[in-house]
């Protein structure tokens, strides 16, 4: 099965990526402000609403402090239920790299390529937030089409 | 084997995106600004060089005017050689719709995710010049992580 996969490099430490990975001011901070539940206990289940146009839940599958998050999808588009988002951090010098991967896609839909381009533009805004405290989360997100997204 | 999908939208006809897919300065104006040979043709060879960082050169293997460009890449990292390139266009209402595919890796390695999100960042180029003239092709390019890229 084909997944999405990423790379970004933040300046700070992996614990810095951390906690903007599984605190709820941290999730808002950088991909929807709109971000509910308990993100900081395997077990626990996160709310991402993005205003009309659609949300997704997930529950927390691993947590490793400063090293691994895993979550899967719970509910949201047909095409997400089901598929796992995980954050692997590591310290490289100065430099928090995160390694992305959003796996467990059935086919590789056209939604599925225009969901690996959001999810570049987020993991940026991700680099952002954690570094100057400023990110670009819905409804602020970077547009990559000329509509809705 | 896995690939790399991405998909943006361009406020644009199908005819000015292909267009930067398939000039010298097009490509020049969005991916790098020291881009050589002969892109416009099938079988043309490509040379795309990022300064001392390095270079891809791709052979163009298919043309179809405001719809389709393939390209195999013929010299660069190891992990890029022999691998795949497509760009699709269709046009939506206003919108150029570009899917993009970068096929034939043999391993999800490390460099993998970060040349996904580096195709993002890329893309988002290509959508900027097409739509306002100005791009940020290498060395302008927007830097994913905290050193070289």
């Amino acid at each position: 099965m084909p997944d999405i996969l990423h790379r970004v490099g933040i300046k700070s430490s992996t614990k810095d990526a951390y906690k903007a990975l599984t605190t709820i001011d941290g999730l808002a901070g950088w991909w929807t402000s709109t971000t509910k539940g308990d993100s900081s206990k395997v077990g626990g289940q996160i709310h991402f609403q993005f205003g009309d146009r659609g949300f997704f839940d997930t529950k927390v599958l691993e947590l490793v402090p400063n090293e691994r998050v895993l979550w899967q999808v719970v509910d949201g588009p047909a095409e997400w239920i089901g598929t796992k988002i995980g954050f692997e951090l590591k310290q490289e010098g100065d430099q928090a790299t995160v390694l992305f991967k959003h796996q467990g896609w059935k086919e590789p839909v056209e939604f599925m390529h225009h969901c690996s381009t959001k999810w570049a533009v987020f993991l940026m805004s991700l680099k952002s937030f954690v570094e100057t405290g400023k990110g670009t989360p819905f409804p602020n997100d970077v547009r990559i089409t000329i509509n809705w997204d």
